[in-house]
């Protein structure tokens, strides 16, 4: 049997942090050595995760250096901002990093800045950092140091729109992305807009211009394309589940884009991805079947009267949105099996 | 103090049929003098309704003539097909009929065979009913016979759009509409992708490609904007609430178009309207804040980058997108005050 | 046509005010003069309740002087101990006091300290308080300054075991009440365990030795019985619904007590009290079946195996729990309809 | 690597089966041979459960004899009477039979007609059915050859009650249990009272008297005591959740019953077991805690002023209440680790 790699989490109490521990307490070639809170260091996860008594493990304050010396990854599920801070030592004591935050996801600084309303704290990392969807680039997190891991609405977006781009059936114009979330998507956030008869037995759309997953989403459809630019509409909403995240993605066909067509680029692209399950033509995703799983599920129609090609498609936010593809990345990186901990 | 106007309710055993009865039983100027169900007929309506216990009301077999002798007006809470069966003999007797079903609804039969996939089944009648959206078409409800009440969806989509069309603020072009239902949309249905742990913490599209409400809402839009034909994107969603539509609209901005220019159009359009509530720009509708109301919310925002305004709009499905707006058009037809039963 | 009686709501801006302003708002006998609320006065109260945009009301600070100068009645959604601050005051301008919160329920001050940790604020007031519980004190209230309105769990707990106990029909000893209710029941509180994660797909119990609403229920057992003291077990649950309350309740049957009997004393107590609904014979409740209405159902049973009476009574917390009550005891006070605004 | 055990699931199409499904699949020691659905034979499993599509299996129809030629153990998630039927053949052939069915549990016949209207079918098995609670009866179940599994109620009433009423510290008169289950609880049902809008935002008791897992919790009960016969309250409740059980426990505390011994006699009963988490005294479970997985938590405390216990406890019903169960005791029965595809 082969040694287990060591893993330490960072910002283990929210609620990717839950995530990364259920699936890495199962993991069959991975081990936690460090779990940090800075609230809760020195308490056990019992306190804040009832659920992981048995582990015995204790949250410890987030001292880089000395969790470095004994972990081989670290994940962080920290803020943006905070995560690129903790990123800095950690690559430096030889750690491979993998970010759950929004940190290293975009390569360009002033939209970095633009969305996040500060500059960029570390932007000599950003050039090495790789962006972590497995599905597009595999190749390259095999080698990364730092793993960019995808927002949880882009893995949604990028998913089903980049192979269809890169086979030019569908414009890069006018593209819709209408989301809808899970509440544990605005983390475990103590705020009046979040608590139960607030968020329960409503719906409602937030943040419809200028949501900060917008420009990932739109430069990994750029890249995808091979074009400089796309400009899209993003619109998220809040629906009351724990989990999961729907995107309905309206783009409209190139000609001669058919079912048949997009079927077979999804079957070319996705046909040997366990994480990605592509439905019959004309059939539509649901949240349901892939909650607790790493999958996005993706259903396609085209509406001949407007010649639109519409999309649904399916995540975990906390899964392949956040944890389950973090730990997806892990796994490649360290020559595991893609799939350890996460069926 | 004047008379009461005397209601019957057809088809009162369903959701719809559930509202209707409370907002008539609080009506200050209304009475029930029956209500049908072909199922429970004969039985007490706290049957199936415990909380009219106190009403004393009894289901009765749907026989419209004898029916017919004892009222003024008669909701139609039916299945599209049925309910113009019910309306003609209904009509031939003097009653004002209020259909809640799609019978009506379409001034184009092939339209209806295209989407109902049967030939209409009064199409004499199509050409007097009066579309019945109060804050669209109030003048003439107030003469009509027989009033088509919109349906859910076209009610959330159309009170947004039709001014902002109407004004040439919006393209006719390009838009899309995708709209969230709480599950009593579906009616009182038994079957299995109705049952609670189907739908519970889950969401999902269904019928993106020609769901029968896209007609209804390319028609009254294609009026308001004064063209012959719209096509339009329409993508319905089911949202684990029991209560609720909101509806996010994206339409291309026309040369000029401000926030204020919308806020204007929408003032003229509503300012007088006691069932809409516009919000400041950029703010975004809640279901929660129609719920059990008769109000529709509408939210409005222009991205620049992609010159597009954006739309929220919320109503409770139940009330302003069934029985509350077709005791509405009663209230209006019958010359009482407009509100009556719905605050 | 009678002049409207002026009404003050003090704490306008919890769920309970929400729900007063709900049914005060289409009240036809009443009219509000003031809504307060330290965090928003001078807010409108579309700030904080969008629905209430079309009323034009605006948060006040609750200066209770200049407040009482214009009210007839005033109803406090306070927290305990703050309520009776607000009261003195209040009574002594001459405005009828129609308190939600704790603290003028219990005639013991001993037990007031004993669960509610501090020396009771107005103790001379309780004297003069009437118990506001309408089917059991309608006499008293329609002479009261002062009425205390019961607690939540305590009024779905009184109204089905009060009349068996009056009428001997269940023993004193080994009462046991389960009760479950909606978030809301916890108020508009702002804290982990009540954000929508935490209490979605979840249900547990809490306070089960000790919750304050104890003694309440065991007073007015006591009361009802004639007797100096009950013990009881009472074990509040939280069920992710946003409101309603079930109380299960188990009596060990005194001799002779019989299905018959039990509907028999129901009759008795309850056949001409429009908002008390008892069920046939071993039928149960529903919490649904009373949202948003000032009903309480009751359901009864016995075992014959252990020889218990099984209760099952429900009620919505925020309209016979809290704002409803307080507007059915107000409506008795002044002489109106008891039933305005509450149908 | 040693070889994996071939295990059959009949009635495989229900929430039982589903999750059955889930933990098999990545069960490191067991793979499925076949998964039966009568009306869903020849069809993928996809067709009703899309998340294991990637499993390639598909359902064929019960063929006892052929599918027992092919595999070491059955599962069955079939209704009651139905079960015993698939048992006998199975178990001639020399399968081990895991039955999640409520035919095996009881060992009185006539308990049996009393509470399931019919005549046992297969009485002669009764004798040499080992009750599947593995913290019970773990050594007879290594040697049995039809495990029968208990029911979800029974599980969570069980576990928390045996060791007290074993160590004598609570009374076995005068029990009481309020229990409320996830709506899955019901099945996959296709019927009124279950689908969406009538189970959410509601909460209510049913089956208050003669509910059929009364009689096994308390057999269970009786021989924990060592007692003839035990007669208890049992009193089950819907909640709108979609899996998990919180059973309340009141019992009458026997003198000289503390905190502290109760903690010692669950330390002694379950200090090793892994899938029982006894919390510190006075705290309460949460039906969360436990989501998904296989353990059951325990809550306790004492009223002094009536001197009952007051026990909460959690499982997941689909898990430690039927499936995760069932897979535990085939673990078991085959020598593998207790643990193995439960965490």
């Amino acid at each position: 049997m082969s040694k287990k790699i060591k893993v330490a989490v960072f910002g283990a109490s929210g609620y990717a942090g839950e995530e990364l521990l259920r699936i890495l307490l199962r993991h069959p070639n991975a081990e936690i050595t460090a779990i940090t809170s800075r609230k809760s260091a020195g308490e056990p996860v019992s306190s804040v995760f009832p659920r992981y008594t048995g582990s015995g493990l204790t949250f410890v304050a987030p001292e880089t250096e000395k969790i470095a010396e004994s972990c081989d990854a670290a994940i962080l599920a920290l803020p943006h901002g905070l995560a690129a801070e903790f990123a800095l030592p950690l690559l430096k004591a030889g750690v491979k990093v993998f970010d759950i935050s929004a940190d290293f996801r975009l390569k360009s600084l002033s939209k970095y800045l633009e969305y996040y309303k500060t500059e960029h704290p570390a932007p000599e990392l950003l050039k090495t950092a790789v962006y972590g969807l497995p599905e597009r680039y595999r190749e390259q997190i095999k080698n990364a140091d730092l793993v960019a891991c995808p927002g949880c609405y882009p893995t949604s977006s990028i998913l089903p729109t980049a192979p269809l781009l890169a086979a030019g059936l569908v414009s890069t114009k006018n593209i819709i992305i209408c989301s809808s979330s899970g509440i544990t998507g605005a983390g475990r956030k103590v705020d009046l807009p979040y608590i139960f008869p607030e968020c329960n037995e409503n719906f409602r759309a937030y943040g419809v211009v200028g949501h900060r997953h917008t420009p990932e989403i739109e430069q990994e459809m750029a890249f995808a394309a091979g074009v400089d630019e796309i400009a899209i509409n993003f619109v998220p909403h809040l629906a009351p589940i724990n989990r999961g995240i729907n995107s309905t993605i309206l783009m409209e066909a190139m000609p001669g884009c058919t079912l048949e067509k997009i079927a077979a680029v999804y079957e070319e692209a996705y046909g040997n991805e366990q994480f990605v399950r592509v439905l019959a033509p004309k059939q539509t995703s649901n949240t349901k079947y892939v909650f607790m799983t790493n999958c996005c599920e993706i259903g396609f129609n085209i509406d001949p009267r407007t010649n639109r090609v519409i999309i649904t498609s399916c995540i975990d936010n906390l899964t392949k949105g956040a944890a389950g593809q973090a730990v997806q990345c892990m796994n490649i990186r360290f020559g595991l099996d893609e799939a350890a901990g996460l069926i």
